[in-house]
């Protein structure tokens, strides 16, 4: 039977109050990936984790580890984790709100006096924004497991054009040593790990449900330097059967992937499509017409198959354009993730937390990619939780309500505490 | 009986030379309107027209005035006139060729002896490329008509945003003249107005044909400054029926207008239509559904008829897209001008010249604006020649060959003579 526990929610308010002060970008946030941004939000949690008496580590990837000692200290230890970066200008919830419901867990047993029956650790994740930072998936984690590739240590940050290895050895980390395979976190001494995080979406908001337990995450198909190539002329001058319009092609392809989106859903496929940027160039102008146009796709499902369905359609659409149109489609590199499900024995778990607290809940698949993604694919049993917020998320308007939050942390401890027993 | 009149088309070569290295930018030539480019080229142009002993004058707005004297000085002139202005980066032919071909012309006249009955003048006209410097229509030539109104004069360069009264101070010229009024060309001393022009679309080249005899210049419905409001959300987490993409928005809005042309153009409608840009703006980016995209569009016929439809179909097509996709179109001002029909007297007067040369020639349509629209309207009788070019315009990669070029100021030349008797 397990004691009556409660999330330490005051001190997650205090750290919220803390990383938005630091890190106070315009109406937003910005905690740049292994620069001041993050390392100011790493070593804000860590103080407050220190003065409480959690014990805290640094792997070599610059990844940290707050633990609060269970009584086996050798059995198989409980990861409660996220992500302390933001997007540029994005909102003080994505990320930081699964680390800080770590440490009011871990910092609501130790105020009750609970020893779990194995280590609970609160990892906090380098480097997740792959959109705005490094764009690879999941490097922080990846590296704590051992799984980044070495090539990924030479990755650039979009910003400042300098590599991953750069700007971590400039943060006091050793990319040398994760080069050489070091890390941290394993299936040898991890039993499980937990990531809450804010929905992203809208879904629990509308449906008015404080707390979604995730299936799964989706895996992408993405182009992200997508080019149409035709051919400038004048706008006035040029009788529609001698242009090579980029942009009209590009609206065509957009819209035509769109109408394959609605039919694919009409069909009970499950998918997002985006086309997150769609522009004429800088040599576009009135009076002309543009010659060339760029793009990028970000197509995502818990189905692979659907992802494929919409780049089958992509080609076609391409081809077909393209001979109509005069144009050229450029695709530029594909990139991507598989799939990953979510581990049904925390699925259930935290179903029966949930239901024990009599907390609102649903099942739900995730939108968005997430660093539990990378603990499944190393066959760690991974899992998720989602807390409703407002206005979405990767922008400054992103909202939680703190009773949601509230809501969310108790569910993630009384998890974490029977799941260490 | 005329004399056996021919251009001087290498003083015209010599000419084409020399503005294309006074103006070399990258691959092609920069002549910014009242700035150094096309200071360089009027000062090139005026110290040619000196040397050979043609008198030259400039009006209180800068357009100069190379005058061949005629008999009867006191009778209305005859004008050939364009532009010595170019786009950024454009080629070196669009407008300087009509300059340099009523250079051809009067300088051919008098090496061989001719005199005309009146004065013939060519007119180095200013500013004319609203797309790229000062965006209002024709600001050179109405200036040189007083049709140009006063605000006007406080319009901005797009690339300064200094305005074009502050722009001709700088060059020497007297905004405060034009806005009392002051102005050189009207009805009351000018007989007819000719500018010779390069096609700036395929047609010529695609028919093999070296002139086009100019029918008239079509009217056009712009929108500058197009802008679709949506909401940016995850593109990963945010399900369709909860999105305000747009992006998506604009690329239906882009292939309707296209579909729309193609309809229209099937009932025999002649029209061009064009979305000259369309783009997400900065604030989008990997992983974000687009929360506002822009555009610009350009909707051109002789017919007024022709562009009112396009623009009722553009709003019938923003209403359902907006209902449908919970964004909002902002169409900012609407600017545009009235179609200018060509004077048949000059028209008849440039066939019967392309007839008597045996130079092939056809009659079509302009595609784009042209100066000689702001002497039709200003009631001065105006006519164009086309001469073919390959690449279109608005690019460096503009071309026209000399022989096309000879064979239309030769049309220039004998029209002029005639016309001067």
């Amino acid at each position: 039977m397990l004691p009556n526990l409660t999330p330490d929610v005051d001190l997650a308010a205090e750290l919220f109050d803390g990383l938005r002060a630091g890190s106070v970008d315009g109406e937003g946030v910005t905690r740049d990936a292994y620069g001041p941004g993050e390392r100011m939000a790493h070593a804000l949690v860590r103080a407050a984790a220190e003065r409480i008496g959690l014990e805290t580590t640094v792997d070599v990837a610059g990844n940290m580890y707050v633990t609060l000692p269970g009584a086996d200290r050798a059995a198989k230890r409980i990861i409660l984790g996220s992500h302390l970066d933001s997007v540029r200008q994005g909102g003080n919830f994505d990320g930081a709100a699964g680390v800080l419901a770590g440490i009011a867990a871990v910092s609501g047993m130790k105020r009750a006096g609970f020893v779990p029956g194995r280590d609970i650790t609160v990892m906090a994740i380098r480097a997740e924004e792959a959109g705005a930072w490094f764009p690879v998936s999941y490097p922080g984690s990846r590296m704590a497991l051992g799984a980044l590739k070495p090539d990924g240590l030479a990755i650039a940050r979009q910003d400042t054009g300098r590599s991953l290895a750069d700007h971590m050895k400039e943060e006091g980390f050793d990319p040398e040593a994760v080069a050489r395979g070091e890390h941290a976190v394993g299936p040898h001494n991890t039993a499980a790990y937990l990531e809450l995080h804010i929905e992203q979406g809208p879904v629990l908001d509308a449906e008015q449900i404080p707390v979604g337990i995730v299936t799964g995450i989706p895996g992408s198909r993405r182009l992200r330097q997508g080019r149409v190539v035709g051919e400038y002329n004048h706008s006035g001058g040029t009788p529609r059967k001698f242009r090579r319009d980029a942009a009209a092609a590009l609206a065509e392809l957009v819209y035509r992937m769109d109408e394959e989106w609605c039919r694919l859903e009409s069909m009970g496929h499950v998918l997002v499509c985006t086309f997150c940027t769609m522009a004429t160039t800088a040599d576009a102008g009135f009076t002309k017409i543009a010659g060339e146009t760029t793009f990028q796709l970000d197509v995502r499902s818990v189905s692979p198959h659907a992802c494929d369905l919409m780049f089958e359609a992509l080609h076609r659409f391409m081809d077909e354009i393209a001979a109509r149109r005069g144009v050229q489609f450029e695709c530029g590199p594909e990139t991507g993730s598989r799939a990953s499900p979510m581990d049904e024995g925390i699925r259930a778990g935290l179903l029966r937390a949930a239901e024990t607290l009599r907390i609102p809940h649903r099942v739900m698949a995730s939108g968005g990619g997430h660093d539990a993604a990378a603990f499944a694919e190393a066959k760690i049993p991974a899992g998720m939780l989602f807390v409703r917020n407002q206005n979405g998320s990767h922008n400054p308007k992103e909202d939680m309500r703190m009773e949601d939050f509230a809501a969310a942390c108790a569910v993630v401890q009384r998890w974490a505490a029977e799941a260490s027993l």
